[in-house]
Formats: C-alpha cells, structure tokens, sequence
C-alpha cells in the first residue's frame, strides 16, 4: 500500500508552527507496513487543496489530509474532499449531537458557524474527535482510502491511533504491500567506506533494497523490502541482512530501535558487574549516555574526566614516561586509563578513551578521529584503534559507539 | 514571487528525523515578504524528485529543492537538476579544490566517491558549504530561480543566509519586507509557568510577538517583528525584549545564536582561568558540553563522575557524615563536591552536581527534578537549588544548562 499525506494550513507554509503530523503519520504508516511515497503541504485555498488531492489520488492507494476541519471561512478541507470526489456534503446528526453536547457541557449553546463541522461527504464513515469538536471522516472510493484528520495535534493523533490505523491494519491483513525492515547500526566507518563494502549487493539488489542515514558517530544501514506477505517481505530482508552483517561485522554496535546502552546496562545487570569510565577525547560523553538509562547506578560507579595529562597522570595513574614517549593519544595510554579506572573504583571493568576529536591537532600519523579505546576486565585489557570521520562532535559520538560496542561484545561472548 | 520547496529524503517519508527545514525556509522567505505555495517531500528516488521538480517549476517562480547532495548512490539532486533544466553535470574546480582542502585538513585525501559533489550543474552558481563538503547552487533559467542546500541543517541554514537570502532581496528589490528576531534561552522553569509571566505582555502585542519553543532542559522565548526595514523591527523587538527580560531574568543562560559553552568558554579563556566538574546526576554530560568546543584544553582540565556515594567520598572528599545525615541530594553535598574537585585538580573553578533526574527516586521533600549545583570560586563556594521541570533529560540537560549559567554569572559580574 502506498500513501501520499497532505498537511494543509497557509501557517505551515510561513513557518509559523513546525509540522509534527509529518513525522508522526509517517513513522505510524511505516510501522505498518505503508509506505510514504510523498508529503505535500498547501495553503488554506481552494485551488491548492483541490490540486493536492486529485494528484494524489491519482499515484496512491491510501491518501491522509489533515487540517482545515475549523468553522471558519478559512476551513476547505471537508468541502475540497467532497468536490473531488464527486459527493454532497451532508449532515451527521450524530456529530452535531456530539458539538452540542461539547458547548453544553460549557454552559454554552453551539455557535452557528460551528454547525458546518457536522457536515461530511456522503457515505463517509464518521471518525469522532475526543479532543475537539471537528470530527474525521474515512471514505472508501473506487479503491481509493482517503482519510480527514483535524490538524491540531493533540485531535489528530487519538483520532489516527483510535479509530484510522485499525482500519487500516484490517485493509493490511488481506491485501499485497507489507513493508518489512531491519536497521544496522554502524561506527567507525565512513558512509563511504560502508557503502564501498556493500555496493556489489545493493547494485544487485532492489527488493529487499539498501539504504543509508548519517548521524553523528554512526551510519545506519537500512534492509527494506515489500512484498505480499509480512512473512515474505521477512525472509528477504533477512536473508540479505546475514550477507550484509558479513561484511561490516566489526562496526555493529547495535540494530534497529535499540539504544546501546541500554543494552549494555542490561548486560551489567544480568551478570552482576560494575563500570567505571575514564575519558579524555570524549569529555564525559561516555558517562552521560550510560546513565541517561534510568537505573544505571546499579552498575555504573563513575569516572574521571582526564582532558588534561595531568590529571591522567595524577588521578588515574597513567606512568609520565608513557605520556612523554608515546603520547597520550596512545594505545599505552588508553589502556592505563582503563585499568586506572578499574583500580581508582574498584569496578569489575575499566573503558579508557583518549583520542584526537579536531578539528585541530591531527598529523599524518595521528590524524583528527584517531582514538584509542581500551576496555579492562578481569581477564586482561583489550585496546582497539578507531578511525572516525567527520567533524568534531562525530568523532566524539563514534568514539563513545564504539566503546559501548567493546563493552556489549565482551559481555556477550568474552573478550 | 511565488515560492515552492522540495525535500528530498526517504528518512523524511519514514518519520525518522524531523523536517525542520520546513518551518525554517517558510519563515525566512515570509519574512522577504516571498509567498511560500506549497512544500512537497520526496523520497530519494529519481521519479519522484524529477516529478516533484517539473511540476514546482510550472507553477512557481523560486524553486528550493534540499538535500541528497552526499556522495552516496542514494543522492540523486544535482544529476536530477541537470536531467530536469536539461544542463550537463559538469566539474567545478574551485568546489573540487575545496573538498579536497576539508580532507587535507584533517590529513586524510578526497575518498573518489566525494568527488562526485564537486559536479554541478552548467551555469549554475556555486554555493560554497561551509560547514560540509557538498557544494550548494543557484541557478536562473527561463525567468525561474531553482537553489539547491544540502540536507543537514547546519549546512543548509549558513548557506542559505549567507548566499540565497541576499541573491533574493536583490531580486526583490525594494519590495523586501524584513524579519527580525531575538530568543532568550531559560532553564529552571517550566513552559507554562514562563508563559504565565508574559502572559500581558504576549497578549497585548501581535508585531512584535512573543513565541515559545521547548527543548529538554530549556525554555526559548522568541520575539519577533516583520518591518519595512530593519532598524523599525529591530526598535519593536527590542522593546519588548527589555520587558520580558525582566520578568525572568533569574532564568536567562544565554541569547539568541549563543552556544552558553562557548561563552563560558571564552570567559574563561579570557581571565586565564581554569575549571573542574564533579557530576553525579548529570554523569558526565556537563564535562561533554564543556569540551564540545575545539580548544577546550585551554581552560577544562577534567573532572570526577561521582555516581556512587562511595566515589563522592573517596574521590572527591565528601564527607560521610554529610551523606549520611543530609544526604546525597542535599546543598552541603554539591558544595563539598564542588571544593572537592578544585582541591583535587587544582583549578580556579569547581562545579558540583547532585540531583534527582527521575523517572524513580523522587519523594515530597525531594521531588524528582530537584537539583544542587555549587560553584567553588577563590571567594568562596555559591550553592543554588533548582527544580527543573520534566522527564529524566530535561532535567540532566536542565542541569548543564544552570551549572553553566552560574559560571557564566559569576564571570561576568562576580559571585
């Protein structure tokens, strides 16, 4: 099944309010299974709106409208749909019932104007509005679903979740088109350098599909496909999943809708261990994602924030010749970080991050995004030397990635 | 002039990030007094974005289109561009040269695929990224204007003041209205509760006027006027700005563009001094935003993540008596934190933070939300409680946000 959404409101288009519907109904249609293929927003004017929906009614099976549902001259949107798709507008006593019942429970009779709301295309089946009084309308035309949501977002979103995505769950269960998807998350790697690894595959491939989204510190590699059943959409997405994984095995720190460090925090949990962090590049970076888990006092103790060598030297005891020959930029220097950690709280494990953030400070042989991650464990200490790239705050944000996915992969097999 | 726009990104279509472009562009072309018609999202395929771009050609005069400039197979833009003006994609030097100069900086060489971003199409004037490496454009054809920014927001908005914006009040003329604005960022108090002190003054004037955006751990109040020229909106602005700032002055961290780290920052490089943090609630997030600014070394020199009691008194001198009656939660613990972390780093500045950051732990007495901060200086120790509103990250980022305020206060006019 394919959408197009249509936002109306001459505000939207003077960037007088944001647009959250946009987010909103895509991330739902996408959960679904439905696949987005345009957004479109237009004035409160006739012409607009009208041209809006014969457009998308023409490329998609499912077309959403929101705003525009108001009493005011301004409000087109119920008139638009009942023009375009050829029916009169009639009265819904059972919302007029339920306006009159609003203004009464205020003491107030329903303002004339506000009487237009009741008035719906013929054959659409009702959607009530629990927060307002404009209520929705669902319309099955020749194949067609178009669906009328009122804009402010506190009508819309019960609406849409109450009485418009059972119905299209319904519509799901026996028709063809159920997107599947699944979500690598990478660090380390350039957008680039993963997509240099994958091209053979994606060139190959065009259902399931592959796609990239950039952030900070991580690329996600995105497996996505369509097919008539949920089942099959699955096994492909799957299947191509395994060979991708293959490939950039080394920079997976997490998959689809999870947070690394609440995973980790699980992992700390389930076996009884503590963390403690000593980080330099970083600056508290690693700290703060691993308490931004509610509950994470249970196994995170603390750290030290080493930005200067002295404090890497006092504090965490990291020996001044390593500094003096090596550098603190070092795998020396993370892993006595680390074990410094360790020891300072009595952990059961130690992270050491020390690295070169920039955009300043980079050589040929220790270019900006060089960081050195060490992770000491009762078993010994493993240092392991990143690359990432982009700019400053990306360097920071792979380095903490890629420290919590030393610290996931230790728990989860060993070092 | 008519305006349409265009954002490309199936990210966009799937919900996963949010469009903020939208009410961005729309707002700075209203205020140029430019009619914004419609704004259709794309996804990144190439039917869509040729179609999208043929049909915004029909019908409006300026044409922005924004993102899928990357060098991925997935950014189709400028060859789109090309295909619909019918121009050939043709290699900028001076966009070459500057791409591979971002990589040399950073000691590292133009990966091939980048190379990509430095075609544009003929003609077409180039609009240099100062904050990425893909080059935006600009091009004029059969009386038509058609800009092309890039995705990310911190490309595309300096690129879009910098170069487009006075491209189109030269075209404009004087017909140009002006847009002038000032925000004030608050931390410490609630939305509703900072709307309930301008509650008069927000009523009672519509140019200027008083908006609110909420971010975690912040509040921005935005007063904006639409003038015929700049100095009348500015006058307006201001004037109201004088009233609201004071009204919640005890809440102000910073103004308009103001990054409050790097002002902080800049204070501090200025007096020559030199600061530690000791977090607990924030774990390490107040140490992350400090050093968030290239050059930070200068003036951080690190810090203690006290998450545990025990680290409070082994690493940072609090006393257990103080834990132990007060608490951990309490003005004698932040202050004990705070002179713990100056002693032990030998600084001019100590900062401490102990708090509730919820979702659990919250009592009557010591609501979630409540936090201490203190401020050790050579003068003495400042202690403030605060009780920041909302869930666990507003209240940690709230806390960043005051801790940096204090310092900020302190270093411009003493404690």
């Amino acid at each position: 099944m394919k959408a197009e959404i249509i936002f109306t409101g001459t505000e939207l288009l003077l960037g007088q309010i944001a647009n959250t519907h946009a987010q909103y109904l895509g991330e739902r249609l996408s959960a679904l299974g439905i696949e987005t293929t345009r957004q479109v927003t237009v004035g409160d004017d006739w012409e607009g709106i009208t041209g809006a929906l014969r457009e998308a009614l023409g490329r998609a099976d499912l077309v959403i409208i929101t705003g525009g549902l108001g009493p005011t001259e301004d409000d087109l949107t119920m008139a638009a749909v009942a023009e375009v798709l050829e029916r009169p507008l009639v009265l819904y006593e059972q919302a007029l019932r339920r306006i009159d019942e609003y203004f009464a429970a205020q003491g107030k009779t329903t303002p004339p104007n506000v009487v237009k709301e009741a008035y719906l295309p013929e054959g659409a089946k009702l959607l009530p509005n629990e927060n307002g009084t404009a209520p929705g309308c669902l319309l099955e035309d020749r194949g067609k679903i178009l669906v009328v949501l009122p804009g402010p977002p506190r009508e819309l979103q019960p609406m849409y979740e109450k009485y418009v995505e059972p119905r299209l769950r319904e519509k799901l269960g026996n028709e063809a088109g159920v997107l599947y998807y699944r979500v690598l998350k990478l660090t380390g790697i350039s957008e680039c350098a993963t997509q240099e690894k994958l091209k053979d595959l994606a060139a190959s491939s065009v259902n399931p599909r592959i796609g990239y989204v950039v952030k900070p510190g991580e690329v996600h590699v995105r497996i996505s496909s369509t097919a008539s059943t949920q089942d099959e959409a699955r096994l492909r997405v799957e299947e191509l999943l395994k060979k991708v994984e293959e490939r950039v095995k080394d920079y997976v720190f997490a998959y689809d809708e999870e947070q690394i460090e609440e995973v980790v925090g699980q992992l700390l949990r389930d076996r009884g261990f503590t963390i403690g962090v000593a980080e330099s590049c970083t600056g508290g970076l690693l700290g703060g994602r691993l308490t931004n888990v509610p509950g994470s006092s249970d196994y995170f103790l603390g750290g030290v924030i080493a930005y200067a060598n002295e404090v890497k030297e006092r504090v965490l005891g990291v020996p001044s010749e390593v500094l003096r020959t090596v550098g603190a930029v070092s795998s020396q220097t993370a892993q006595a970080m680390a074990e410094g950690i360790k020891r300072l709280l009595g952990t059961t494990l130690g992270v050491g991050i020390t690295g070169i953030a920039g955009p300043g400070g980079g050589t040929p042989q220790k270019p900006v995004g060089l960081v050195y991650i060490a992770l000491a464990t009762p078993e010994g200490t493993e240092v392991k030397r990143f690359e990432f790239p982009g700019h400053r705050a990306a360097v920071r944000q792979g380095a903490v990635n890629g420290a919590l996915m030393m610290v996931r992969r230790y728990l989860e097999k060993g070092i």
